[in-house]
Parts: structure tokens; C-alpha cells; sequence
């Protein structure tokens, strides 16, 4: 957006901010809402009625516990805010950012104040992306995933430089990274016909709805991991969304359960397919005729090491499958703070670099590359952040017991044979749509509750084995 | 959008189309309108509040006549009709748009009936982008305009080959062709801290208010005039919405005065000013610059010749200055027979062929390169084509009385000085808004009613010089 357009902009989006709250809250859905409460069809709590009328009563209550008025204010502020922290991140210049990020702040601690909470304010922001997840669950997951996963870096800090990732980094034409990103999002079950590609700044998926998924990808010349981690990720959304029941589109039991299970199927793809040594036996030959001549002598197991290759870097977007999770609980650490009042928005970046001294012994080398990195908090999302390592925690549960119902799935992987996985993955997970709670959809999918020692453990035996701890 | 996806966006759109129209007839707009309608602030009929209240009511009434289940009908059935023209397109196979094309003209039928006219229902249509200016109006200045026109395209078709135009069919890296473009844009006075260049598949601007207009692009590596008028055409619609006052964005006062209007501003930086032997005189040495290697011969005249190469084409797009509008006036005849009965869908191609026949001696390879190479009819626009060759009708007068008025033109458009020229007509054009109708602004930006001959006669005289007729 042109510089000069911003004004208008916000108070677009605030106009359609109070529009949308004036549709959401019309008090002819409570009514409604409460006769549907009161019928036989809703006697069966996980039926497709019982479902819709649960989730969209939750919708409605959330919603109208917001004031319009805040709504409105929150899409103004947000929309300016995006382009001072531009501004802000290109000058590393965190100054320039602190009074927007002092404001959004304020505007959340009134949007939890008026949502309400049972132990703290950050609960009822947390719930708008997980719902039934407390802020104590997520601080007590993620204790544990921060104790198991410090040492790990440590350890592998150490072991560092065993493998080269060059062969990642030779020369990839981009239109022919592109040919290999569409072929692999189509092997995996993207449906083209319901979808395109296209590039942009950030890659992103956007699920418009039956028949129209959007993924768009960025690519490197000079690094193939950019745009083929970029579009497995992308892909798993994209997978995510075209499995939702078209049948059940505009109400509950046709929309994604939380953030936490959409990223789930992100991170399953990227990294617990992307990342294995199974899916580079698949997909090697494959790079071998692309790019016959960067790559006449890939192997698969060259290639498996360079894709894994960990180290700390102050990086969220970039970061590898182990560092990942450590980024995210900095952010979770300080808007928790932000949120709780015991941190003040001018206080950010020395909390920021002290956690990445502490968790991953780097300091980033000014704001831009540090607290400035990414737009969430300028945009109003805060609570948001966790839902990434929850997607973790869950795609780690979930591929487990994907693996030992089909059997042989690292032969599947092998073979290219992703259409078992993906079924599971329908008929667990995505035709299920708001049916279940996040932690309760895992729970029934796996038959235990989410454990973030089955991640920890999987990351500590993969990364243990490839760098010899 | 991929095809999968046209059920859900027609619904989308019809879904749309019925809250706009909600809001658009509330009668509680009726009401104040009454109140203000009899109130002293609308006594001097050309003041800001009267030209509002006027200009709200005309659309009020216009929306309020538009039965909703229409409204809602034409935006659904247009989105399945943009995809079906699309694939029929692809394949030259008028027949698999047929069926469309007869369902949008009984759609549009009916809204005519609804709007309501005195002569003939084509008026109804038409006054939706040209409020004032009735069918006999445009078939009038249409006719003047053809009998002036097909034997002036006759006698330059004899003369033609006398120039060529290799010299803008050289190797032009597209890279610097957009340096160009942008560089051209910004010459004219388009503001670009308050707007962006993008590409797009065809050339398009969007005003999206103050701060926030868009022209995107396209680029041929060995075609200089497509990105060079394109930009060019764009920029004249960008000036216009760039020029409207912003103190009244969101009124008619803010508002462009209708297509022809708009059209009038593009076409006049197009033609009047792209085409002119002074603006090339300005340019060859910024050419001369940017390719040094492809024209380091390049001189003025040579150039200005290859950018007025005239020749019959089936291709409206890409029609030189003389040529164009022809194309316009027979898709014109045919969508008045459409909407007066007098004409059937399936009788569209044989229509158009005997028009392009007749009028510029010419036969469409198929039904692609002829009537179905526009995707109007397809959106459900029809009385907007008389629109284009209006505006070069406003644009030839405006010219003639800016030239006039600033004394030498040509000079200022020799030193790259367009700036009297856009003030000129900021002032007597872009900031009245919906002051006046279209015809009515041209007569007093002028002093005279709207004239074809002043376009036709400087067409003569412009290309009767160039091909020694």
C-alpha cells in the first residue's frame, strides 16, 4: 500500500470492523441460538447440529462480550501500527515502534478485560486462537519443551559443522524451483483444479473456501530450502483447508478446529515428511532430473543431512526443526508479560535479547534482526505466537500414531506414496472440522493427551543420530 | 481464480450484491434527502450541498428501482458467465457462450425495465455510466463519427505501409521499459508516494481513494508502445482520481463524473499528448538514454511516425488512434439491437464480423479475435462501450480548449512541462467531481457543447499530414 493511503485504510477497516460486530452479535443469533439449546437436536453433544449451535453460541458470546467501539479502535490502531513497525524494522529503530506497541497493548488488556478470564488476561486472548487452552497449559507445555530443547541446542552447538548444507545453497533457476514446488504440493494431494500458486513477499495460504486455496511462495536462487520448505508448509495448510467438508462450509463442523491443529498440519508436512530422510529418498531422483546440472550427484542422504542441518540464529521464519520452538517461547514469554503488566512495551527488546542469550546463546544484532523480526504484535496478534509450538507438539502425536496405524509409512514416504498419511489425516483431523477442541481432536486421534515429550524426544533421537551425540 | 472455485465466489457475490443493496435503499436515505431536498442549503443548484443531495438522490432512486433479487441474480450469474466466456475464448467457441450471453441480456432487459426510460430501454443501461446522455444522443454523435471516420480509414488503408514501426519493435529489456513507464508516470504529475505500479494480464487503474491509486502494467520485451501507452492511458485515469478533491471522498462531489469522463482523461493523455510529435521530441533523448544499445539512432520524428502507424486490426485493445473508435461503434450498434430485441445472442458473431467488414474492411480470424475478445458483456456491462469513444470525443475538445487557453502547448509539451495542462484540468475537470454531467462539464470547460468533428477533424488533419493524404 502506497505510504499516503494508510489513513484511509484504517478507518476502512474500522468501518468494517463495527459492520461485521453489529452482524455477529444481532441479538436475533442469541435467540435463535437458544431455542436450537433447548431442542432434541442438540442431545447428542459431538452431532453435526449439537456442534454448529456449541461453537456458534461460543462465537457469539465472544463476540458480543467485545465492545464495538474497541473493535473499531483495534482495527484502526492495528492498521496504522503495520506501517510505523515497517518503517520502525527497516531503520532498526525500535523506538519508532514502542509508543504503537504500548497502545496495542493497552487495546488487549482491554479486549481481556471485557472477553473476561478466569487467571489472567492473557487467557482470554489465547482462547480466541486456541480455544479451551489456559494460559498455565500452554506455560506448563512449554517449561517442558524449553528444558528438553535447551540442552538439546547446547549439545548440537557443539557438534556443529559436521554437515554442510552447500549442496542447498548451488545455483536453482527459480522457474524450475517452481515446477518442483507445484509437482511436490500436487504429490502430496493439493488439488490444483481447487487452487493456484502465486509469489509473494511471505509465503502464506489462504483457504477461501470449497474449490478456491490459494498458496503463494517465495524462492531464492541460491537456496533451495526457501522455497521448498516454504511451499510443504504452505501445502499442509493448503491440505488442512481442502479437506474441510465442503458440505458444512459457513458453519462450525466446515472450519479448521483452532491455529494449534491448522499449524499442525503445516509443521507434519514440513518437517516430519519434508525433514525425513524417507521423503529425500522419494524426492532425490526427482531433483536429479530438475537440475541435472547443479546437481548431477545428489544423494539422498547428503541432501537428508543439508535439509537438517541446526543452528541458532535469530531467525524465527528461517529457524531449523529444533531452534524452532525456542523463538516461539521468547514471544510467548514476553507478551505474556506485556499482557500480565509486568512488562512495559519500552522494556521488549532487552527482554527479547536476554532470551535468546539464554535459550539459544546469540544476541541478535540490532531490533530488526530481533524484537522488529515479525508483524504479529503490530497487527493486534497477541496470544497467537504459542499456537505455532502447540501445532508442533500436536504434529508429533499425530504422525506418531499415523506411523503405527498404517505400518510401513516410512516406505509409503519413500515410494511417494502420501495418499495413506493424508487420508488418516482427513478422517481424524480435517473432516472433523470444530467438532472437538484442539487438545481433545489429538486426543482422540492418538488416544492420549497432548505430550510435548513425544516432540522432544522425537527431535533429541532424529537430531542425536544425525550429529552423532 | 481456479475453476474450481466460481460457485462459491458467484454466491459470494450475489450475497454482496443484496447487502448493497440493502444499504443503498434504506429508506431512511430517502427521508433525509426529502428533508434537505426542502431546505435552503440546496438553493444554488451547482453548490457543494445541492450537487450532493442532487447527485445521492439520482443514485438512491436509481438503486430503489433495482428489484434486489436482480441485483443479487446479475452478480451471480455474471461470475459463472466471466468463466464460461473465458474457456469459450480459449477455444473460439462462441456457441459454449451463447446460452450466457442470452441470459445476461434478458437480465439486463429486465433491469432496464425496472430502471425505466422514454425511448427505448438501451437508455436505461447506458445512463448507469453516462447519467444525461441518452441512446440518441450517443447514436448521433456515433454516426457523424463513422461517416467521418470509415473513409478516412479507407484512405490511410491505401496509404498505409508508408512508415514503419520496426523502430518501437526492437529488443527492449522490460526491466528498463518499467524505469520508463514509472518514469513517464511520474512526469505527468501522478503522485507516487500516493500510488504503486503493478503487473498485471491487462492494464487496469484503481482509485482506491485519497492516498491510494494503482495503475498496473504490462510489458512485450520487443513492443515499447504496450507498456508505453498503457502507461500513458493509465496515468490519465490516475491523474483524474488523484485530482478529486479529497475533502469530499466518500460524496459525489468527491466522485469522477461518469465513464466518459474518466474515459476522456486517459484517452487526452494517451493520444493528444503520447501521440503528439512534441511529446516525442521530449522523449527520444530519455530513450536515447535508457536504450542506449536498441535505439542509439533514435530520433524524434522517426519515432513519433511509428507511434501513429495506423491499420485495421480486429483487436480493439491494440487499435491505433484513428481505427478505435470504430471497434467502439460497432459493439455498440450490436448491444443496442441485444437490448431492443432486434438482435439474438446467436446472432452476435455474424453481426460483428459484418461490422468489422463494413466499417474497416476486415475479417476476425474466429470468434476469439472477434466478438468474443472483450470481456463486457460477460461482467453484465453493456452501455458501457459508447463510453470509450465519448470520452475521445470530451478529450479532443478539452485539448483544443486547453491549447488555447495555455497559449503553447506544444512548447510545454516539447520541455516535459505538463503541469499547466494538468492544472488546467484539475481545475475545469477533476475537482468539480459530479458537478455537472458529463456533456454538461465538456460545454463549460470549453464553451461548447460536446462536438465529433472536433475529434474527427483533428484526426484528419493529424493523419493527413503523416500520410501526405
Amino acid at each position: 500500500m502506497p505510504a499516503a493511503g494508510v489513513e484511509l485504510r484504517s478507518e476502512q477497516l474500522a468501518f468494517l470492523a463495527g459492520l461485521q460486530h453489529d452482524r455477529a452479535t444481532d441479538p436475533r443469533i442469541g435467540e435463535l441460538l437458544s431455542v436450537l439449546e433447548g431442542s432434541d437436536l442438540v442431545s447428542d453433544p459431538t452431532s453435526v447440529p449439537a456442534v454448529n449451535v456449541r461453537e456458534m453460541r461460543y462465537d457469539y458470546e465472544r463476540d458480543t462480550r467485545m465492545p464495538r467501539a474497541l473493535a473499531a479502535e483495534l482495527a484502526r490502531t492495528t492498521a496504522l501500527a503495520h506501517q510505523e513497525w515497517v518503517a520502525a524494522r527497516q531503520d532498526a529503530d525500535f523506538t519508532r515502534f514502542r509508543p504503537w506497541l504500548d497502545r496495542i497493548v493497552s487495546l488487549k488488556r482491554n479486549e481481556a478485560e471485557a472477553i473476561g478470564y478466569t487467571r489472567e488476561p492473557y487467557d482470554a486472548l489465547l482462547d480466541e486462537h486456541e480455544p479451551g487452552m489456559t494460559t498455565a497449559d500452554i506455560a506448563m507445555l512449554f517449561t517442558s519443551i524449553r528444558e528438553d530443547l535447551v540442552p538439546l541446542v547446547a549439545d548440537l552447538r557443539d557438534a556443529e559443522g559436521q554437515h554442510s548444507d552447500g549442496i542447498l545453497h548451488r545455483d536453482f533457476p527459480v522457474d524450475r524451483q517452481r515446477v518442483l514446488a507445484e509437482g511436490v504440493a500436487a504429490s502430496l494431494g493439493f488439488d490444483r483444479g481447487a487452487g493456484r500458486f502465486d509469489t509473494s513477499a511471505h509465503p502464506f495460504c489462504s483457504g477461501i473456501g470449497p474449490g478456491d486455496c490459494r498458496i503463494t511462495l517465495r524462492f531464492r536462487a541460491h537456496d533451495l530450502s526457501e522455497g521448498l520448505f516454504g511451499v510443504l508448509h504452505e501445502t499442509g495448510h493448503a491440505l488442512y483447508d481442502q479437506g474441510l467438508d465442503p458440505a458444512h462450509h459457513g458453519t462450525p463442523m466446515g472450519e479448521p478446529a483452532s491455529l494449534g491443529i491448522h499449524e499442525s498440519q503445516s509443521r507434519l508436512w514440513e518437517n516430519l515428511v519434508g525433514r525425513s530422510a524417507a521423503f529425500w529418498e522419494y524426492l532425490s531422483p526427482r531433483l536429479r532430473d530438475l537440475f541435472h546440472e547443479t546437481l548431477p550427484d545428489a544423494n539422498a542422504l547428503e541432501l537428508f543431512r543439508a535439509a537438517n542441518r541446526v543452528g541458532a540464529s535469530a531467525n524465527r521464519v528461517r529457524a531449523d526443526q529444533v531452534t524452532y520452538n525456542l523463538h516461539v517461547i521468547i514471544r510467548f514469554e514476553i507478551e505474556r508479560g506485556l499482557i500480565a503488566g509486568d512488562l512495559a512495551a519500552g522494556d521488549v527488546p532487552a527482554a527479547w535479547n536476554e532470551g535468546y542469550r539464554r535459550y539459544l546463546g546469540i544476541t541478535p544484532d540490532d531490533d530488526a534482526a530481533g524484537c522488529l523480526q515479525d508483524m504479529h504484535w503490530a497487527s493486534g496478534l497477541i496470544g497467537y505466537f504459542p499456537t505455532y509450538t502447540l501445532g508442533d507438539v500436536f504434529a508429533a502425536q499425530l504422525f506418531a500414531a499415523a506411523s503405527s496405524e498404517l505400518g510401513d509409512l516410512e516406505g509409503l514416504m519413500r515410494r511417494g506414496d502420501f495418499r495413506p498419511l493424508l487420508d488418516w489425516l482427513r478422517r481424524t483431523v480435517h473432516r472433523q472440522g470444530r467438532r472437538y477442541r484442539g487438545a481433545e481432536l489429538v486426543q482422540r486421534a492418538t488416544g492420549r493427551p497432548p505430550d510435548p515429550r513425544l516432540l522432544t524426544s522425537a527431535l533429541r533421537q532424529k537430531f542425536g543420530e544425525l550429529y552423532g551425540l
